[in-house]
């Protein structure tokens, strides 16, 4: 039997890491990491510091393999059939991956851990891959996970926001689904995953009715935040965002988009 | 000045606090705590465990209050104007209560500390409170909120589930919204605050097509878990829910429900 631990190491700040995610890191004989290249140096810092942390006594390995590409067409064309094709086919590739490096490098008796960003729920794709994975050979395996800040949490901590108002429900989507427009029924929408800022195509009368809660970087010495009316502060986001990303090389954001603000 | 600490303590798992809230927790000088009653003992022992084992310097001020009372009456009844109108004004007797708490208990220069369940940012009522009473005094207060593990998250990582499928949303709603049926537009749906097994009302049709995944006491030693097919496993679930309830004199539960769980 072997154990496979998915880690939530929160959303970019050190201290988001739980006592459970401590102990669970403690508990690895082989930590994995997929290198997602140069452009992310930050994240790639952050997970070292966390290991050289919690993990100074060296007892473990460090295996690290290289992302597999994946085709950003459909995705910046907004093609959502394709998009949706383009990241199933990654996942088949990167599940293959993944099944070498857990063959390869992870004894009997032995216990992996992959460390992801925010927590393992929320759109992170590592628990649907090892299930595939694992699947191909039951009872040969025990997949845990490990619940992390999310960006969405460390968003709402960082402006201090409660996300639902009172008895009422949140939606969180992705930057690709909120440029169709505001969701009729909802008046909370967090946005992930929005290369693009979405929010500049919606159209001027639901823009008109929101607020922007807007974070980049966060938990980080380097986060970024702005909040107001959405057509007050909308261009405030953009430079800020852009002159972010051209000094840094790469950029991770999200925001909530409120209808209605003065309402509790 | 004084600082006020709106600390997300986890869903039921000492281990889900993050280092952030251990050092929150150890930078208080007072910590207030609302005191729900004899029902919630096991909530007041771990809110205690968790005291204990971070301050056992002893170095702060435990300040209690008893819990305002509540009309339970709307809540039960399902009438939705009614059950906001409760609770604008149990907020605002919980807001006297907070000022009255505050002025009298925190010196200047002080630190307090107000420890959640679950993340502050979700379906908890301590932030906008907080705000309230801390707007009557600009600049004589200074507001943190601490991000902690929401019980979403812990019933995701319990069952090792991704709640969005690839590209897609989620949504987060109350037991009192679900009973309406489910919102178009989003197959996958988290339920908070469900007293009353909303899942049991909707139609026949929606519930052939649901996945549910319910968890209760989640992170405690009492957790309980169950999983499947909507229309297979709701008399399970209604017959744990209510052996445990009935064992223990209380329940928090939560669960997600899933349209079409075969698709990724």
């Amino acid at each position: 039997m072997r154990t496979v631990l998915v880690i939530g190491i929160g959303a970019g700040d050190p201290e988001h890491l739980t006592l459970q995610a401590v102990g669970a890191l403690q508990r690895a004989d082989v930590v994995f990491v997929i290198d997602k290249g140069d452009a992310k140096d930050d994240l790639l810092a952050l997970r070292t510091e966390i290991l050289d942390r919690h993990r100074s006594d060296g007892g473990y390995r460090l295996v690290t393999a290289p992302e597999v590409d994946r085709d950003r067409g459909p995705e910046v064309a907004g093609d959502d059939a394709a998009y949706r094709d383009v990241v199933v086919d990654w996942q088949d590739r990167r599940a293959q991956l993944y099944r070498d490096m857990l063959a390869g490098e992870l004894a009997d008796g032995g216990t992996g851990a992959f460390l992801v960003w925010g927590d393992p729920s929320l759109y992170d794709g590592t628990l649907r891959l090892l299930e595939r994975v694992l699947d191909g050979a039951p009872g040969e395996w025990r997949l845990e996970s490990v619940a992390g800040i999310s960006s969405v949490a460390a968003l709402a901590a960082a402006h201090r926001l409660i996300l639902n108002r009172v008895g009422r429900p949140v939606l969180i989507t992705t930057g690709r689904r909120i440029a169709e427009g505001m969701p009729d029924g909802v008046d909370d929408v967090v946005v992930m995953l929005d290369g693009r800022t979405a929010f500049t195509a919606l159209p001027p009368e639901q823009r008109a009715e929101l607020h922007v809660y807007w974070g980049a970087y966060l938990g980080t010495p380097d986060e970024l935040l702005v909040a107001g009316p959405l057509d007050e502060v909308a261009d405030d986001i953009l430079r800020v965002r852009a002159e972010a990303r051209g000094r840094k090389g790469w950029i991770m954001d999200t925001y909530l988009l409120r209808r209605g603000a003065e309402e509790r």
